[in-house]
């Protein structure tokens, strides 16, 4: 029976379950794969740290790098995390030191995925990442093999299960964003500094990945990246009054051989598959040819989900024959256009507080007449108690530029008591 | 530069397709694949007949069977279809000859999958049939292998778009049963002869393929197929007035370690992810452990579809790993027992029609209480015109056996107008 010596680096939630799932499933493991996996050693930065796990005494490694070097090493997962620091010295010289590599590290895939992709290859063993991207979601997986015949037009969904928990339960329980943030960090679903899921950047770490799966191309940092934080409970009711939810979205396209990335918060139909998406679910689209579209939903994260993934990662490598970390060989590989989506175009909604007084109005609707961005719909909420008004506007399809272009415009006007809101509309 | 040489037998659409996607795609297969596929042959019954494809004249085999036997051939990939005669004696003869096996043919795999598998593994070939289970939803690769980590305790979902574009036509247009189903043939979502579709055999031999991969088990016949001919639109109506949907549902689960498979009309809460999928899409739902509930859905028919899938699972092959065709080693699959649903429970509707005379409500209600099976709703409407009342039952758990004591109890009533009906209600 064949053999694979693995170090798992790393040992917090993720690392702990993933000790004791591969010791408790390493029969059936084995079996499935014609290859045992062993874990040969562990190491993690603190090691008297209380764990729920039995490390035998000779699974230890002090220093972490030392798994990159040893002989009886075939295999290192790196549960460290960040884009920089031990977690990146640690892959890079496992993967020149020709150890595969199996990563749940988003930050580090997509920041150095092409470098380190091109290493992987030359050194045939294999770095892979299922677990980077939308937790046990099989998505990088069945882009490369279970539709691998496919030519993908575009791909999107909910990727952040915190930021999805927080807008729907904003929208189920009428509950402000910080009430809804503080919760969610006592149920364990945002981590204490949520910044990374709040400002859109985990979302476009895993964006960056799927879409150079799906496009053939090298990582690309061409990307439109916002956050939820600007979102209150009047977008979400002014929202639910026009028959959309407000859900943050990461889209990768291609419209005329253009390529355009974005993450941003999304109107988006309430009868429409995404919408009906609560919780710290993650949910993928993709449009192919020939399947047509596709979706697979699943669970975006935590340590069980993790693991479900990382197992497939391991698997693969069990079974042993070395892949393209990318699907594709570093010289096949290609370097696209990526445009910014200032000349994509959005239907969009506006929103405006405004001191309620004579002219505001108009002088509004000229701005975007003079940005020829036309009016689909507008709605004027007056608050006589506050003497504000809130003006409501939904835009045909514009260029983003001139939507931008309006809202900086508008803003600087006296008139305007908070910031104004654009939140892009999806269409389809 | 490796090479696999290709012969497809059976160029009806599905074939057809695949043969031009196979040479537009060549280059992108081979990168992808480090493997180039070669189609080396073809054959079909009629050699004239008219095909949108240019097959070259050494291509051509008149007798397909030559194929397993020529040298210059790897891979076989089936589409015949039928669980006998041609395709059965081309597969089987496909991989004693140690050929590859690709094939569509669920039929085929539902009925000798475990002996094909046998003969696969002792020649050490690949058997693959991502096609032969929902066209284009990757369901049985994301088994195999983006799902390996998991525990399945339960899978079930839409799997015959036919069916569920009828019911939810029937639903949505309020049309009859025939009616729709002559719209769904003059579309092509329906054959010229849909008794598979609509009597539940396909779901049947597709639900076979995936509880044996789900539950490492070698394919069981002990499973409930009822087809959805008998729903009508007043099932449709009060389904609707008592918040469900009716769909064709195929179920496989463990429960106390106790398999049960079953395919019948259910009545599914309208709220639930399932219930909203309408026309000929497929959509499978996975409980499993670690990963929790994960949901694929997709394109389950058509030759586009399909070939998404073939071409996964040549890919598969051209990267030239053997693989078990249902994960496991034959010796390590299990023999499990499966059970009858005789003794599962399920809350069921009811509806009898009624001639409306004094005593027949009583007398229906008293063989639910001789059943011990209790009534948690019940709805009498009377048609006066006719003489007539509807009678709808909704029933607590109880076990199958009673349920269908009473509808035969009922039905010999001579106050029965019409057969009585029973739909089982899905409760999660």
């Amino acid at each position: 029976m064949r053999k694979l010596n693995i170090a798992i680096v790393g040992l917090g939630n993720i690392g702990s379950y993933l000790f004791n799932y591969l010791n408790i499933n390493k029969k059936i493991l084995t079996e499935k794969n014609n290859c045992m996996p062993i874990i040969k050693y562990v190491s993690a930065k603190n090691k008297k740290k209380e764990r729920n796990i039995k490390i035998k005494r000779d699974q230890w490694l002090d220093n972490y790098l030392l798994a990159t070097k040893l002989k009886d090493v075939d295999l290192i997962i790196e549960l460290i995390g960040g884009s920089e620091g031990p977690a990146k010295k640690l892959v890079f010289n496992a993967l020149r030191n020709k150890k595969h590599v199996v990563t749940a590290n988003k930050a580090l895939i997509a920041k150095y995925g092409d470098t380190l992709a091109n290493i992987a290859e030359k050194n045939k063993v294999n770095l892979e990442f299922e677990a980077s991207v939308c937790g046990g979601v099989p998505i990088i997986r069945s882009l490369k093999e279970g539709l691998i015949a496919n030519k993908i037009s575009k791909i999107y969904g909910i990727f952040n299960g915190t930021s999805n928990y927080i807008l729907s339960s904003m929208d189920k329980q009428n509950q402000g964003f910080n009430e809804v943030l503080d919760s969610a960090k006592r149920l364990g679903y945002a981590e204490s500094n949520p910044s990374a899921d709040l400002n859109g950047d985990d979302v476009s770490s895993k964006l960056k990945i799927l879409s150079s799966l799906c496009f053939n191309s090298f990582l690309n940092n061409e990307i439109y990246v916002e956050g939820i934080k600007n979102i209150d409970n009047t977008d979400i009711d002014n929202a639910n009054k026009l028959g959309y939810k407000i859900k943050l979205l990461g889209f990768a396209e291609s419209i005329n051989n253009k390529i355009y990335q974005r993450v941003h918060p999304t109107l988006i139909k309430n009868d429409s598959y995404v919408a009906s998406i609560d919780g710290v679910l993650n949910a993928v689209i993709i449009d192919g040819n020939p399947v047509g579209q596709s979706i697979i939903q699943g669970e975006g994260a935590g340590p069980a989900a993790t693991t479900s993934a990382l197992i497939s990662d391991i698997s693969s490598i069990l079974r042993g024959n070395i892949k393209f970390p990318f699907s594709l060989s570093n010289k096949e590989r290609k370097k696209l256009k990526f445009k910014s989506i200032n000349k994509r175009d959005f239907s969009a909604y506006f929103r405006f507080e405004v001191i309620d007084k004579p002219g505001v109005l108009s002088n509004i609707t000229n701005i975007f007449f003079k940005n020829k961005v036309s009016i689909k719909r507008l709605v004027q909420n007056p608050n006589k108690n506050k003497q504000i008004s809130s003006i409501i506007i939904i835009t045909h399809k514009s260029l983003d530029m001139f939507l931008n272009k309006i809202l900086k415009e508008v803003a600087k006007k006296k008139y305007i008591k908070t910031r104004p809101k654009l939140i892009r509309i999806n269409e389809s």
